[in-house]
Parts: structure tokens; C-alpha cells; sequence
């Protein structure tokens, strides 16, 4: 049997090819998809199946672009309607060589959700791995806050699906989710390569609350929703556009690049927050490479081109990549040479203050401490005291707070979503940004007092 | 400056990349074309223009896929009524950053035929090297006899554009052409990476020639053209289809293959002579791996899929890519799990002869010899005593001629051709045949009589 | 966490690396241990720990090698005197960051046989995967029968090692072995990419027997012993020779393979049955590429040179990553341009017979039908009917009891062994023999009568 | 014929592997040789001969390594008494396969200097290809500084080599240099892949001049002699140490770092200057990843550790092959998580002043204006009104002249060198040092005011 986990970095997406005997399934699939037809070739299997284990809100599902490539037949839950594709339901069985795949509905997450169990016929009829989709990660489950209206139906869902039909697959079913840590669909996933139900039931603590009790932590939890899910939804259910043949990144020349901004195209620098500092394109908005798949969708628009800003442009492959599953397709190109370029055609230079946690002093006057952190790590960890709170990724809509005549100081977790909330403000006509490097995390190293905000 | 040769195996097909400042020209693209969107890339060059230095008989021209990936310019030579893309004439100048590209009409191998000389005007206004095409090659110039009823007009138009236009350049200047040795467009290639037009001046022993004898030699040689030279005409007139996202190759069982075959498919075995003798499957046509690229046009048809036959499906790729440059895209996939699947499966197995040359008996009665190489190696080379000769590619044709009742020996230059020609007679119902492995290379090196047919 | 494994093909031999906040582990690395250190490189971990769950027998151990480029502490159980390296004891814990390893003597297989409970103590206390090295497999447990005289006290301890160290862990962990399926440490390991205990409980059939039987069985069941193991027991415990600076395969051309040959070296062509059978370097060994790190070991000797013989020199690295795995490192080479260059030298060429399933007469006069399989094969699936058994790997051995002057037809279980068999038969002056392609596979999928041989 | 150049990226260093009908050399390799022996192995050839042009003196020669791994003859110029390898005479032929290599004594550069003319033996006794070590690039000719006692004899040798040996070859010869533009061996080296004599002849001012002329331009003119130059020069007369086996660099805590730089470690930041100017690891040495090979060698010492700071870690390997290319194998590891691990940890961050060149103030007090160009761009360029020079690689020696107590604006080029300066001036206590982005080119791209300090 080949089994293979397909990770999108950024995303902490997961996918997997499972095959055996010529043929394979290969289950929630992303966009850029020739790494699966790579792993079939490699391996001599056809790509028979393709199963989505939900209709996803975060990236664009590959099923179409796979299913053109291979000719394999796309499955997904049928409590939606999707416009392509066959629906399955609870039950249904599919053969991929001697593998069987076996449907679970596992709605909770969405309605549609389905989890597929894995068994080797060869070996015995035991179920041997399950792909749960967003039912069941590592150390959590799914977030079920996507219908405002209905948070304790999804919650109750879930806790049913999982009761019911994942954990009594027996505690030593593997457990492959669609995602890993650092996902935007659920905030406490551990950092596993794979689990088991045995392990989950041991030491994933939702796990152990009664039906009651689970329902309301989960309908009461809190998560960001970007902007760009809406779409991704609209995609993932009528079709994402296809990838093959689509205009590839150029290089843009310094003029260029302030034509295309301009125009109304979206400058991203995807260096680090001292990159952004010691000097950067004006009017840029700083996000650091890893974390475009995060971040990009709060700020850029379906409609507007997109230009990348690196220092020796080795992270540009993996930022176009990280915006093409998100849908951004629209990537006019990027800073050929560099920002050195920049600095070479004799332009303005943007600059912003920087610290390490030391140099803060916490009674200076006319300065104005801003949290960007999600706030769930606010309340956990703490915050420097006297700091206000906006969510980076929401720094747009919350301007209006944060005053214009005083010195920002911004922190977040460790520096990275600081210097993108410092850029939104430089953006703002903010005169003087200053980016704590190395955010809570520095400052607790050093020891410094720490203000509970209380849950 | 950046300056790439990409050679497309098995067409000894040249294309090139040369860039300088952020931009980039390709010369010739071939169809699988991201390995000049991956070198461009590396070197943060944007791909601005395509030029084609001719029609192109042997292969399908890769423009149109390129500039939609790069929103490149296609251009090309004003002789010939392309439907897309610009024509350009003698004189015309291109700036490619730095660069500069002048087009020379050097017309003889086809009207419509383009050199290009690269200028880097950074250094000097001297020419510094040359895109010839089909005009002059390392050791060998173009083939002139596309037109049957114009060769002596055509050899005098490729004698009077290396004289006047490309000779003249200078010694000292770099000549890439579109083609290197084993290319069917060329009989006498020779095997260097590139040239400079003193060296050919030195040691070409048709730049020697005078007009005369020039066109003499030119309309009288002789060259075969495979019968899919027509529709990679037709495709470069008119527009390649695309590529891109067209389906992929996968595994076939064993009975999908026979299916496959009883429908008309064309199962091509793609390993060498020996592997095909020891067992293959019945009706398959024996073309090794490297030797597709000449021999598939002549036994391939644009309306049969073709499925191929591995040993350990290692060549496999490289099949594929060979199929799809000549614009055989209906594959319909490949034996999966190798030879060794078929033998499992309990089917008939096919076999055929072969011997070393010292186990030929000149005098053994009842046999027929025949030598399938191209004409001219039978007439330079010499022959085994009492061969017939048909070659190859056009045995097809000459089977009347063939007895059917007699042990067929073949031989060819070293194994490889003749165990072709023993598949396609296998193939029509003859019984016995053996294929000579090492060919007249062996037989020659064995000591053993050789007769010479004349020129 | 990163876990990678990492499959040595035809050994079926795995390795795991395990990291963690900027530290890994490596489990019994192989020889060229470039590809831990490449991992290591790209995650952002140093390799601070090498684990050798026990001193194997099937194939170099490569944690010298590896120690020394990363510094790492190499570290295997107490229970064998090794000439480096740390002696580690049951209950002694490593942290690799936040992970803990564990320490198991799980003695059976060997006596100095540990295994490695890994735990996130970041997650929780609870174990979350077992290295079990030789001791437990996806549906097989370590072979006991390394030690003659001490065959029930080895499968006795293997059983307490599982029932008293390994199974108590926990359904929910995760099992990674030390083998695949095809390896010759266990000949029912099933093709899983990893398993659990869970899983293992539920379907391993030996883990269903009581203390008593599973001595019985274990104690009586039959392996081969490769002759190589015997230098892999010495080499492994007392330090492998260095790999690096190795001096690496170069092409020979047919004299020098011929004079190679005339001093004693081994010449092995690593080609399917078929391409041997239809023409081969008289003399040479036919062990096609898949089967080298299985009967190279049977064949080869330490003290003589190694040359490959490929068809297209497309299996050549593998061939050379498997010979030196098993510490072959005297390669002189290869035939260079493939077996074609050797036809082209006009030197002899060998052959051997070859026929489908359904051309096998049984009642054919004066023929020898060898079945070289793997003996339990044999008894599992039957036989053609009057058929002689010997293995394969030991059929040097065995020629006394095959005749010279009848016309010998080998099988096996797909033809590939056969071709095996055939060539030494070959090389030991056989005058007709034929490998019926396809074996005993073949020869059921056409329903051709079989004999049972009993147990 | 194979021909393909590798490029040492930063050092501007080619080697060349020339081969034919299995059979290679090696022309200057580095020391990192893999790659000879990785292009050899996919054509098949035997690397039979390394050519050394010269004994170089910018980086270690690869020979005694590679030769290890392939058993090549090691070859060089007579006239330098080398401790391995053997010497080879004007005139002396060697055949590879069908290729012949011929020996020109070409002295100048250094004593023992030697190009190497190449035949294609197959083709024509004329000369194909000539190697010219560092005797003549394209654009340029070798230095002549090296014995300061001899410069007029060893400028005159160069031109009689070069009008007695190289030119007379004839114009259609194609030329490979050692160098390309960027090295330190050649101050004028154009950016071409390889040039012939013809268009070198036409376009290279210095085969324009008389010979004497040339001989005194060539001992006045003015290069920079790195420090590592003298070990270069001792490793590669004696043999330069092996690489195989070399402990792989690994990723370090900040604890680590901090506890290197304490013993003596040299922290160098291989960012942009941008990344370096908004927050550093205080007291390291800025060279960005492309100067390394350039730069490394003026300040990093043999027998003192050095440790990379990156920012995401994605140009670590660059920067391990250049330091390993000019003999620092002393890399004690890298910050493990980047930048960002160290902000974290909560330690102090040192930053530097940046500027665009429109905020540069002429007129402001107390500042002090510091170019850090080569001496030959400023004489050639002009530079900023009021500036003192120190060349960026002798600047720890020029610190006295540069005032501690101003505020020092560094300039260079473009802002990479001035970031180094930078660097060096904040470890020697400077307080107030500010950074020109975009340097000279910025400054005349803005149409500011240019000083001109003459010749």
C-alpha cells in the first residue's frame, strides 16, 4: 500500500494519495495538483478516485483540475450540492486495487462532511485508517462556527459524528486529518504527523467532555473568519477556475512596479519585519512568506493585482503558490532584482522603528500599545500591560481606534503579524510605527510584568 | 548573459534561452515548455519574445503554449502564412534588455527561414553569435528537398543565404542551429555542443563547395520523410493544440491492454532488441526508447491511441514526451507493473530470433537477408553479402518484397532498427525471423566479408 | 514533529527520522545516510541521536558514517559487545527537543533487540509510536532462527518482548518496523506503510497464538540464510568501512568488461528475463535490478569485483546504492552504452530459452522441470506437476541434482528468479534451458494443473 | 561531444567537463565536486582527466578530491612545483576518448599557467576550443599582480602568451575562461557564457593595445588582494584538505550563538542590508549570501568558527559552499529558526540607520561621508561630494581615519558593501552609522551632485 500526506505549507493543509495494486484515491486535493499525478506515476497507479472529505473554506479544492488530468471520478458528501462531482452517502463503498473505502457522514464542521474509512482487504475486514476530513485532528476537532445560526446544531453534529461513528472504529484506526497545526480551521491542533483514535481518545481533552459540555465549548469558541472564505466556498462549490496554461509570474522593473501600485495593485513584501524596517517600497504591505496563506486573504481582493516584494527572491515560488490555492490568481509579478533594485533606481524608501523587548519602556508618554495577536493567545498568554487589542488580520477595520498622533508600539506573538499591522498602519498615514520584535514571546523571556486580560 | 541550450532528446532538437537584464528570448520552443518558464525563473528573467527560425517538419512548435504562459510575442519568418503570431523581415531588430536580435531571411531549407544574430550591445555593436535553424549546422548545412519540384531553386536560395548573409558575419562568431547529430534533418551532423562560423568554414566540406557543386550535391542527396512530417506541417501553420491540462499516462492490466489492441490501439514495446526477442507481447511493434522520436511517425497514426511496453517502466517519461513533441497525444497508457505483468497474467507470449554475427552462415539456404538501414549507411558502410535493403521506417511498404517462407535474417547498424523490422514482420504472419544484434557495427568489427553496393 | 521514513527499495529495509524543535533522531540508518542529513537540513533539525534497534544482518548499518558528519551519539542495545557506540538499557529516556525516547530490550529476534517508545511529552505522558525494529511488523513478528541451538529460547523471548513490552503500550500507538513487505527478516510482512498495536492485534495471526504455540511456530519455521549476512554480523558489530570519498562507477567499455571477467570478476546483468534471455555477456549472472539486494548476497563475494550489465544504464544507481548497502563496494563498473555496445563489439553473445505457460508440454521427453521458488511458496501454492525443487539463492549448491543432458525448464514464482536460476545454469555449462516466463502465476491464471507438495 | 560549464556562483568560477565516447576531463574543478561526477555518470563517461590551468589563488582547487572518487590523472603546468598531481609540458597531447587535448604554456597570470587546446579528432585536426584558464576572458586578460617585483615581467608574458599561443589559434575558436564577470580575478570581464578569439580580438580593448601598452597598463592597474588569498595559494600547491566525511553544518539556539560569538565564533548575517539595518545579532559581521565568496575571505579567519544568521534560512547551502569553496570549513552551525528565533529569545537587537539618497543632507554637521566602493568604480563613477574611501574589505584596517564620534553615512555600489562597512564600524564601537540604500546608483539615478576624484 502507498500511502502519502501532502502537506500545503502555510496553510497546514493535508492531503493524501492511498493507493495499491495500479489504482489510487486521493482524498481533498489542492489546486496545484501534479504532485499527486508525480506520486501515481512513480509509483505505477492510476489516480482512480478523488474524494473531498468537505466542501473546504480555506483553499481551493484541486478535484477538478485532478479529475481532468486523470480522467478519476470526484466524490463528495451529498448533504450539499455541489456543481460537479457524484455525491455519496453514508455506507457507500468504493474499491481502489485490493483497498476498500468506506463512507461515514460526519457532519458537524459543514453538513456535508464525510469521513472515509480505509481497509485492506488483503490483510483482514478491520478498518484500518479513517481520513476525517475536518471531524478530527490531532488534539482537536473541527470548528463548527460557520452557521451563525445554528452553532449548537453543528456542535451537536459533531460530537454525534464523532461518537458515533469515528472514535467506535476501534482505538487503533489511524487517524489522518485534512490538517495540521497552524491551520485556520481549529486552534488547538497538535503538531503530529498522524494519530490514532486510541492516542485522541487518551489526550485530546474534548474527547472527554460529556455531550452537553462539548456542545458548549464548541458553540461558544472563538475563530476568525477571512474575508477570502466566502469565496472559496462560492469556488469550491461551483468549480474552481483552472490552473493549466494560466500566465506565469514575471519580473517587474522598479517603474513597473510603481505603475502597477498606482493602478491599484496590491504591493506585498514577503520579507521579515527587520527586512520591512531597514527599508521597503512604499505604501507596501508587509507579510512575511510564511505567512501569506494566513494573511493574504484579509487584505488582498479577487480583482486586484497582486505584486511580491522579496530581498533575493528565493521564497517567490512558495509565495505564488500559497496565493494560487487561495484563488489570487491574479499575480501581476514580482520586484525583479530584488528590493536592492528598488534601492538602486533612486525612489523613496519606507522605513519603520523596531525594538527588542528590552527597549520598551512602559510609562513613556505619547506612545500607544497595540496587541495584534488572535486573541485567544491574548487571553491565554497575557499582554504587556496597558496594550490595546485589534487582531492583525482585522488591523483595517479597526483604525479608527488606535490614534494617529502617538507613537504605536504593536506586538504580537513574535514579531511577523506586528510588522504586517505596522505596514497596514504605515499604509494609514501613521507617522511613527514601531514593531516589537519578537513580540510576547521576548517579552516574557526577559521577564518582563505580563497583564491577564481574563477570558 | 544567459544562454541555454535545451535539447530535446531522440530529435536532437536545439531550443534555446538567452536573456540579459530582466528579459529573456526563446528561440525554437519545443512543446513541453516549462523547462523554459523553470530556467527563466531561476534567473528572474521575464520571457518577452519567441521566435521561430522555421516551420518545422520534425516536431510541433511550442510558441503558442509558451507566449500563453508568458504573454510572450511570437515571431516568424514573412515567407510563409503562419496563423498566428508576427511576421518579421530581413533586418528587423529586437531589443531584449541589453540584447539585441536581427533577423536575417536565410530561406533554402524552407522559404520562410530566419536567422537570428544576437548582438550584446552592452560589449559591442559586432555580432557576437547566431540562431541559424535549419540553415547550417555543426559539420552539415539544411536539407533542401521539402520541394520536390523546386530542389535546385531551393539549394541555390540555401547556398546564396550562408554566402551572403551568414559566412559574412565573421569568423569569430558563435553558430547554434536548431538541430545536433542523429537529427533526421541533417543527415551528416556533426557532434558538437555548438560551432562558430570559422570553424565551419575550416572543416565544413560543404562550405568548400562552389555554387555549383553546392546545389549539385544539395538536389541530388538523399533523405527520407516520414509520413508525419505532414501533419506537424499542418500544426505548425496553423497552431499546436495545447498541452496543458490534457490527460495523463497511467497503468493499464494486462487485459486493458489486449482490449486496448483489439480496438485498434498501437502497442509500441519500447525496450531494446533483446528484451523484445526474449518475450513481448504478441502484435507489438518494437521502437526502443530512443529511437521514438524517429520511428514512432512512421507506424503511429493521429487516430489510434498507443499504449507503451516497458520492462521495469523507467523510459516511460521519456516515451511520453517523444510521443507528445511529434503530436501523438492519444496515449492511452502503458502496461503497468512492465513486461513482467503480461507474463503473470497467463497470456501468450511472443519471441523472436536473434544471433551474434558469427553465428550467420552466409550459405545456409532457405534465408533472406535484409538490411533495413538508411540507404546512405548501406552505401558508405557496405553490406552484408547478399542483403536486401528496404529501410526501416518504410518496411511497411516493402513487405512484398519479403518472402514469407523463408528465415528472414535482419540487420541494420546495430540491432536496434532490425529488431523494428522484426516486429512489423512478426506482425504480418511472418514466421521466422532473426534479428542480427550489433548490426553491420559488429559484423565489421568481427572481420567478416562486406560487399559494397555503389553509391 | 517530523517523522519520515525511509524505504531502502529491495531490502525493504525502513528508517525513521523523528525531530523536533530543532533536534532529530535517526533509527537505524543506512549506509548513505546523505538522505537523513538532507532531511535534517530542510526541517531545521540537528541529528543529535542515532538509534540501531539491533545489529541486523541484511544490510549495512550506517550509523558510524552518519555520527560522523552530524556528531551524533550513536546508541544500541547492552546485550552485544559492539566496537562503538553506547550500550543503552530498558527504561532509558533520550529527549530529542520535546520529544522522549524510551528505551525497550526487546530481545527474540536478537539478543541485544531493543525497541524505542516515542512520546510528545509537549501533548501528553502517553505513548505515542514504537520503533519496533526487528520485533514486531504489519502482520509478521522477527525471525527467531538466527541462533541454531537456541531456537525456542529466542521465539520465547520475542513472545514475552511482545506480550509483556510491545502490546501493553496501548492499541492507539502507532508501530513503525524495521521491514517491509519483502523483506527477508519475515516472510509474511504485510504491505502497509505502518500499522499499530490496535491493528496488529486484531490481524497479526501470530499474535492470536498462546505462549506454547507461538515457540512451536517460530521455532519451526523455515528462512534462508544469504551467505552476506554472516560479513553484514561482522561489519555491523564491529564498525563499516567508510563510504565517503568512495571511488564512484564508471562505464567500461566490452574489452575491459571482457577483462574484468577473465580476472575473476563477477559480471552481473541486471536486465528482465526476457532482454537476458534474448542476448546476454556469455557467462554473466542474470539478477535483474528489483532482485539485487536479495540474491546479490548469494552470489557476489567480497573479494572480487562487481560489473553491470543494463540495457539502457537507466538501473545503474540503484544497482550500485544496493550492492554497497549490503557492503559490496569493490564495483568496477558498468558496460557502457548498454548491452547494445556489447553487440556492437562483434563478440559472442549468449542466450536462453524462454516460453509462455501454455507452451509448457509436460509430457514432453528428456526435460527437467526446476521450481527454484522460495520453499514455502511452493508449499503454499503448488507446483507443476514433476517438478524438482531447489532455491534459487542456493542453487550453486544444487547442480549435482540437475541434469546436464536434458533440457532443463525453470519457474518461479513470476520468471524472474528463473532467469536466476537459468544463468547459473548457464554459466555452469548447461546446454538447453528454458525459464518459462510468468511461473507459477502465470501457469494458475491459465489453469493448468498443479501438484501439492504438502507441508 | 559533451561540453558543459558549472558555475561557482559568487566566485564567478567556471569548470568545465569536456567529454566523447565515454571518456571525460575536468577542467579547474572545485572542490565540492559532485557535480563532475553526477553529469559524467547521465552521459556515461569515464572522468579519466583533471586540468589545472593555474594553481588559482580565490578559491580551493577540487582535484586531489575528485580524482579520489574517479582514479583521474591529475594534470598541471610544469612551472610551479605542485606536491601532487603531475606536470605537464607546451606541446604534450592527451587523448580523451576522441578528443585531444593539447598543452599551451600560457604564463602571466602566474608562473605555471597553461590553456589548453581541445580537437575534435573525429571532425578536423583544427582546433575546436581552447581553455584559457585566467590568461584571457571575455572582455578581459588575466591579472598580473601577484609577484609585486615582477609586474612588467609577468604582464609581458601574458601578452606574448596571449598574442604568441592564443590568438594565432585562429578567430573561430571558441574561448572558455575561468571566470566570468563578478570575479575577483579580472576587474573587466564581461557577462558572456564563452566568447571566441575572433569576437575577443574584434571587441577586447587590451588585444587592441601594442605590446608595450599593454604592459604598462597591465602593471598599473589596481586589484584587491583578499587575505584568504595566501591559504588558497598554500592549500592548492600542497592539497587541499578532503571534504568527504566533514561534519554538516547544524542549527544552533540562540544560548548557542551567544556562547559561539563569546568563544571567539564569527556571527555573520548573511541578509540584506535592509534585514541588517531593522534588527541583528549585536557584534555580527553583515555579508549578504551573494557576497560571501567575495567577502568572507577579508574578514573570517581559519582557525576561528563561523555561524550564519539568515532570516528564513533559505540561503544557508549557498553560503556553506562558498565558505567550503575558499577553505573556511570551519562553520560551527547556523541561528536555527532564523532571525526570528533570536528576537524571541528576548535578547538585545542591534539595528543601523538607512536612508534613500533624497534624504541624504550635504550640508548637515557633523557627519561624515564614508565610500566603501572599489577604488576603480569610484575613480570611474564619481561619487559623493565630500567622501572618504576605504574599500569595504580593508576597512577594519582604515578605521582610524573615520571618525567615532560623528555620524558616519556609508555608501557603496548599491547598498549591500556599505552594509558590510556598516557592520564592521557598529562592532568597533561606532554609535551613530548610517547606511545609503541603493548606494551610488541610487545617488546618480536621482541626478544628485557627482564629485569626480580623478584617475
Amino acid at each position: 500500500m502507498i500511502l502519502e500526506k501532502i502537506v500545503s505549507e502555510g496553510l497546514a493543509h493535508n492531503s493524501y494519495l492511498v493507493g495499491a495494486d495500479g489504482a489510487a484515491a486521493v482524498i481533498d486535493p489542492r489546486r496545484d495538483c501534479g504532485v499527486y499525478v508525480e506520486i501515481a506515476e512513480r509509483h505505477g497507479l492510476a489516480i482512480t478516485h478523488i474524494f473531498e472529505t468537505h466542501r473546504n473554506e480555506d483553499y481551493c479544492i484541486g478535484s477538478l483540475e485532478l479529475a481532468k488530468q486523470t480522467g478519476a471520478a470526484i466524490l463528495h458528501g451529498a448533504a450539499m450540492d455541489f456543481a460537479y462531482g457524484t455525491p455519496v452517502h453514508d455506507g457507500d463503498e468504493f474499491a481502489v486495487g485490493s483497498l476498500q473505502i468506506r463512507v461515514l457522514e460526519t457532519p458537524g464542521h459543514t453538513d456535508e462532511s464525510i469521513s472515509l474509512v480505509l481497509t485492506d482487504t488483503g490483510v483482514s475486514p478491520d478498518p484500518y485508517l479513517v481520513f476525517t476530513g475536518d471531524a478530527l485532528f490531532a488534539g482537536d476537532v473541527g470548528r463548527t462556527d460557520f452557521f451563525k445560526d445554528r452553532l449548537e446544531e453543528m456542535a451537536g453534529k459533531l460530537h454525534d459524528a464523532l461518537w458515533q461513528k469515528i472514535l467506535p472504529l476501534g482505538d487503533g484506526v489511524i487517524v489522518c486529518p485534512a490538517h495540521g497545526a497552524g491551520s485556520v480551521c481549529g486552534g488547538g491542533i497538535g503538531d503530529l504527523p498522524l494519530t490514532t483514535i486510541g492516542y485522541e481518545k487518551g489526550t485530546n481533552l474534548l474527547l472527554h467532555l460529556d455531550r452537553e459540555t462539548f456542545i458548549r465549548e464548541k458553540s461558544t469558541e472563538h475563530h476568525y473568519i477571512p474575508p477570502y472564505f466566502a469565496m472559496m466556498e462560492r469556488y469550491n462549490r461551483s468549480g474552481v477556475p483552472p490552473l493549466a496554461g494560466r500566465q506565469v509570474m514575471r519580473p517587474l522593473a522598479p517603474a513597473e512596479v510603481e505603475g502597477a501600485a498606482d493602478k491599484g495593485a496590491l504591493i506585498v513584501d514577503i520579507r521579515g519585519p527587520a527586512a520591512f524596517a531597514g527599508g521597503h517600497v512604499p505604501g507596501s504591505l508587509n507579510i512575511w512568506s510564511g505567512g501569506l496563506s494566513s494573511f493574504l486573504g484579509y487584505f488582498a481582493s479577487y480583482d486586484r493585482p497582486i505584486v511580491f516584494v522579496d530581498e533575493f527572491n528565493l521564497a517567490l515560488q512558495s509565495a505564488e503558490a500559497q496565493a494560487l490555492r487561495i484563488g489570487f490568481d491574479r499575480i501581476a509579478g514580482y520586484l525583479g532584482g530584488g528590493m536592492g533594485a528598488w534601492n538602486k533606481s533612486g525612489r523613496p524608501i519606507g522605513r519603520c522603528g523596531t525594538c527588542a523587548v528590552g527597549e520598551v519602556d512602559l510609562h513613556a508618554e505619547g506612545q500607544f500599545i497595540l496587541d495584534v495577536r488572535d486573541i485567544r493567545n491574548r487571553t491565554a498568554a497575557g499582554a504587556i500591560p496597558g496594550s490595546y487589542h485589534v487582531y492583525a488580520g482585522e488591523i483595517e477595520g479597526g483604525l479608527a481606534a488606535i490614534p494617529k498622533d502617538r507613537h504605536v508600539l504593536v506586538y504580537c506573538d513574535a514579531g511577523f503579524k506586528g510588522s504586517l499591522a505596522a505596514s497596514v498602519l504605515l499604509r494609514n498615514g501613521y507617522g511613527r510605527v514601531t514593531n516589537i520584535l519578537g513580540g510576547m514571546a521576548a517579552w516574557k523571556k526577559a521577564g518582563l510584568p505580563v497583564e491577564w486580560t481574563g477570558a
